[in-house]
């Protein structure tokens, strides 16, 4: 039972507005091997998700702030090193809330064996995984599309939006994505095959959306806020659902001038009589995750169902990668490489 | 088949904030008698209820703008004087959406006989009625109150607040109503028998709110907007529901400043896993409406649900009545006696 060397990225300072390279600190520690009933895992890929920025303020959500000078969250997909549990054997591949780590120990709860079916095993952190869940938990338990209806998403080319397409077609909606710039709009009817992409970034965003949507909108799955909440909420139908399951771009910034207020929001909720609904991924656990796993995994065996990647390689390198995809500049769900 | 003099109220102008008495006009029309196939109506009671300022601005919302110069909308019971459909007799009491008159014709469709079950012929617009069935929908469909949860509601001593504080306590759980002053505060707890009362005129509001929400909130009823759902959405509890049914606090007035805007409402929102739900009593007639009227009549026969009214006499006195509702000088639900 040797020790090992850790290598982790903590939080040093929180967050004024953006996020800074100089709010993370690299650090070396040293672990204790396994204690019996205990497992030594190897970080391979490090998921990188939008929540971790409201994890960083000081401020209390449905998961509690992360403590200055702690690792950072997050989930991996990591390989068992060293097993002294018997239910599970060196090799093993599970996903574990390791934290921003090289490695992590690990009673041997909380774990999901990861078995994609032929995929490869970031899918497990991706369209397999939680962002992949919040795709389709929100739209089958809130946003319930119907044939014709449209459904629109902003964030397009990530993790969620994209599958939140994919899944909008399958059930014969019409599917429009929102996404910044030209590279990202044309993939996403390419390749995602949405019915029509609207660049957010355009000057003429509001009225290209409104072009690509005739006849309103019956389903805005919210996970950006923001100008685009501001620009879709006079759009929505009667009886529009709004699954609400991230702000990314409210995280950083102050309400525009000359915004919809909260009063001239809950006018449009009466008269348009809509659902508003905040959610995470596993409130919709116990009913839906079995039908997620398989419908996906058999779509991606398929074809059906696509999704893209965006990998950096090295966890020193995970600080830039967050602060770029929180500025929407990863292609793709968004990963860290650790070890090959 | 004698022409019939009738006096109407009229939309003289639209309100520029708070309604003023020169927005309306007393006119006198003579109206021909009815056609085969038409009834002719006494108004005995109009309804005066907060929708009613929404028509009254010419933007667009669940129904249209009143056109200047047209009768104020409203629904009313009345008598039938005159009959020339097979359907109806004179003598029979039907509520009718006759608009602010003391007279109309109508082909015999969009009527509802008025059966109160020994219940004065009243209650067909107040507690069996449009408001009743605004309280007992949004709470039964919407807000799904459980045993021990807080529910809290606005214009408690109304129509809707009262209802849906008894139907919230018959269900098990907590009922804290708000109402201006000590005299309703003091109805609500000791006629309605709501737990707790909160007055939204003290000083002190939201301190005395969260005294009396020891546990948080798990239904907030919305019918107010404005002052109060700005107290109320910090004390919202994990996964609790917000039927919006009606803003009366904000018809007239601006945001107050320092309040939580919408970016600060969605990360309410989605933090806490809300629903917010905007709806129409109708919404949920096809579902409910029978229970709703069996339950009630029920309730009433037996002294288990309560109401009270606010009786104004004469058609000429509806528009300061109404002024009257929207600052919460009435108590009870408003309503104008045309005719003995």
């Amino acid at each position: 039972m040797n020790d090992i060397r850790v290598r982790q990225v903590v939080l040093a300072s929180r967050p004024h507005g953006k996020v800074q390279l100089s709010d993370f600190r690299l650090e070396e520690v040293v672990l204790p091997g396994p204690s019996p009933g205990e497992l030594l895992l190897k970080t391979n890929y490090l998921s990188l998700d939008p929540y971790m920025r409201g994890r960083m303020d000081d401020r209390k959500s449905y998961a509690e702030a992360t403590a200055l000078g702690s690792v950072m969250p997050g989930e991996s997909v990591t390989t068992v090193i060293e097993s002294r549990n018997p239910n599970y054997s060196e090799g093993d591949v599970v996903t574990c809330f390791t934290g921003w780590s090289t490695h992590a120990i690990s009673d041997g709860t909380k774990l999901r064996k990861v078995n994609s079916n032929g995929a490869p095993i970031t899918t497990a952190l991706g369209v397999l995984g939680m962002p992949g869940f919040t795709a389709y938990s929100g739209l089958k338990a809130i946003g319930r599309p119907a044939k014709g209806e449209t459904v629109v998403v902003a964030a397009a080319s990530g993790p969620v939006g994209s599958l939140v397409g994919q899944l909008a077609k399958i059930a014969g909606a019409r599917a429009v994505g929102i996404a910044g710039g030209p590279e990202k709009c044309a993939y996403i009817t390419n390749e995602f095959r949405f019915d029509e992409a609207v660049d957010h970034r355009a000057a003429d965003f509001k009225s290209q959306l409104a072009k690509a949507c005739p006849d309103g909108i019956d389903v805005y799955f919210e996970n950006v806020g923001g100008a685009i909440l501001q620009a879709v909420l006079p759009m929505l139908n009667q009886f529009a659902r709004v699954p609400v399951c991230g702000l990314i771009a409210q995280y950083d910034r102050a309400a525009p001038p000359g915004a919809i207020d909260l009063a001239g929001a809950m006018r449009i909720i009466i008269s348009k009589r809509l659902t508003l609904r905040g959610f995470i991924n596993y409130d919709f656990a116990d009913e839906l995750y079995g039908e997620f796993q398989s419908e996906i995994a058999f779509g991606l065996a398929e074809g059906r169902i696509r999704y893209r990647e965006d990998i950096v390689d090295g966890l020193e390198n995970a600080p830039k990668a967050l602060i770029d995809m929180l500025d929407g500049r990863n292609f793709g769900k968004a990963l860290v490489r650790i070890e090959r």
